[in-house]
């Protein structure tokens, strides 16, 4: 008999259907593996096309060679731009609206137009991360910002076009309503339980330890109990911070590593599937806040999100974040 | 630029990304049209094969035939069933479940495996939605029903794997916090304004007349002011019930005009997108409440939610409603 699962970072319901329950195997990719071309005269990302893709804001080089290796841009596309000023407009009381202020910038991942970060060296992924922390050091002094959200798209159906690996950074004028009731929710366990939520999980999930993929240090990686889909995947921090932004190297190098082997299990266990990843930190002005915890968590897209979801917020999930867990194990110990 | 509006009926922000905008052409389905097989012997849906469909719950005949033409039953691979006691077991103060009890219901909304919603007779459309309503109303006679969710997924992207037309109804021991959320937003309205919400959009909107794509005597259909996504269609009642099993024959009729009409129009427009369409109506025990409004929402799966979608809960829309709607009256206007 399925399941009803409370996901204690955000009071949602999730149903784990255990009786529609797929195999890992049943679930592996059939995306084609990446091409093995270093550069491609065609892509706007690989190394050459760099005029394409203007205004520049960091950039990481390879101490090999002194030619970058991860570089930061704005967005051809944009969907928030730094023009003017994030003040409301009330049309009518259901007409309220802001001009979209804001920031939206892609990080390109290597120079390599086939490189994952499932399968970066710890030197190259730290640039990675390194480049979300920095620039979210510096949208934060931004007058404009109030949130950042940084995320990856990873192959079509997560919703990128481009196949040369990047992730993506917007600074918003608001805080997400999602985002805020998030923070609520670990707001309340703090006043309630007198403990922050996030590390509270990371214990829990140590003690029980069927969800727990590994840890290192500084993370653990766990299924969530109430995991949406599929192999979701979060990466949690056993220090308490509430923003990514106050992160030291150390930590990042870490968290780089964490990231690295995680993925890596996604691209080997489930052949490269299709995934999002979002970095979850908090808003602008809540970096010593004792209640929230920034982490990390990956949503493979593995099946289709439908009516039932869209219409009621619950996710069905056809897998037992238990067996998954089970599964990345034997994944991360065959290596 | 792009602009930050507010959802009324959410208070979330979406992105109407006028920069990233497609014109509707772009948007069209490339998906193959409905088979011109009236009958398959391989399909579980269609009639010969009731045998693969057990536990029927109601069924309305043909008048000419006497034989079905649409049929209700349990859904083979139930998402939840009703077995035992909606009772919440905490494991640990992180780990709340309840069995998935509840009832798990496919409409098949005709005997012919090619008819689509948007191509039907004004009575055969009334008895699908005469099939939502009356099994809303059984259900919210059973013990363990808090919630009933009313959708159809049509197209692999919107998550159905069978062709043959059908609707989904989903009966959950819990309410949704998404949906309890929605309820305390046109709560409020009301505390604050005095008015129902939906009713207030509805004059809204015909006053401002850009969104609107058509209305009948008892119905309107809009691009809402805060569209997550193109092509998002919103059908509201002119009169105000909290629950849809309070809607009389009468009312269904137009209702099922209204929503046959809508889908036309997205059939004939955009080429047979992908789609999902959602009943919002009350949590069992809100039937005679003056605060919310059931209705219903079509979204078109013409675009991709990424990773920034999952993370903030803010969509970026491609498309502005006010240029959808309009095209979509040309369509409606051009039959």
């Amino acid at each position: 008999m399925s399941e009803f699962r409370l996901d204690p970072t955000t009071r949602e319901w999730v149903i784990i259907a255990s009786e529609r329950a797929k195999r890992p195997r049943d679930l592996m990719s059939r995306a084609p593996h990446p091409q093995p071309e270093a550069h491609l005269t065609e892509c706007p990302f690989c190394p050459g096309n760099e005029e394409q893709t203007t205004n520049e804001t960091a950039s990481y080089p390879d101490p090999a060679t002194g030619l970058w290796r991860v570089r930061v841009f704005e967005n051809k596309f944009p969907a928030v731009s730094p023009d003017g000023l994030a003040d409301r407009v009330e049309d009518h009381p259901l007409a309220l609206s802001v001009k979209g202020v804001g920031m939206h910038e892609v990080v390109v991942e290597s120079a390599l137009h086939n490189r994952l970060l499932g399968e970066m060296e710890d030197d190259e992924i730290f640039d990675v991360v390194r480049a979300y922390r920095d620039r979210l050091r510096e949208l934060h002094t931004q007058h404009f910002v109030r949130q950042v959200i940084i995320f990856k798209n990873h192959g079509v159906s997560a919703g990128t076009s481009l196949e040369h690996p990047h992730s993506q950074i917007v600074a918003t004028p608001v805080v997400p309503r999602y985002r805020r009731h998030q923070y609520d929710v670990a707001v309340q366990h703090f006043d309630e339980r007198g403990r922050n939520l996030y590390l509270d999980i990371v214990e829990f999930e140590l003690e029980r330890s069927v969800r727990v993929i590994r840890e290192n240090t500084s993370f653990v990686e766990i299924h969530p109990y109430a995991s949406r889909r599929p192999f979701e995947t979060w990466i949690i921090p056993k220090t308490q911070r509430a923003s990514f932004a106050e992160v030291s190297d150390e930590e990042l190098r870490q968290f780089g590593g964490a990231l690295r082997d995680s993925l890596h299990g996604l691209l080997v266990g489930l052949n490269n599937p299709d995934f999002n990843h979002i970095l979850y930190t908090g808003a602008l002005g809540d970096e010593n806040e004792p209640h929230f915890c920034w982490h990390l968590r990956v949503y493979p897209r593995l099946t289709a999100v439908a009516g039932f979801e869209i219409g009621s917020g619950i996710h069905i999930n056809s897998s037992v974040p238990e067996d998954t867990a089970q599964f990345m194990r034997g994944v991360v110990s065959s290596k």
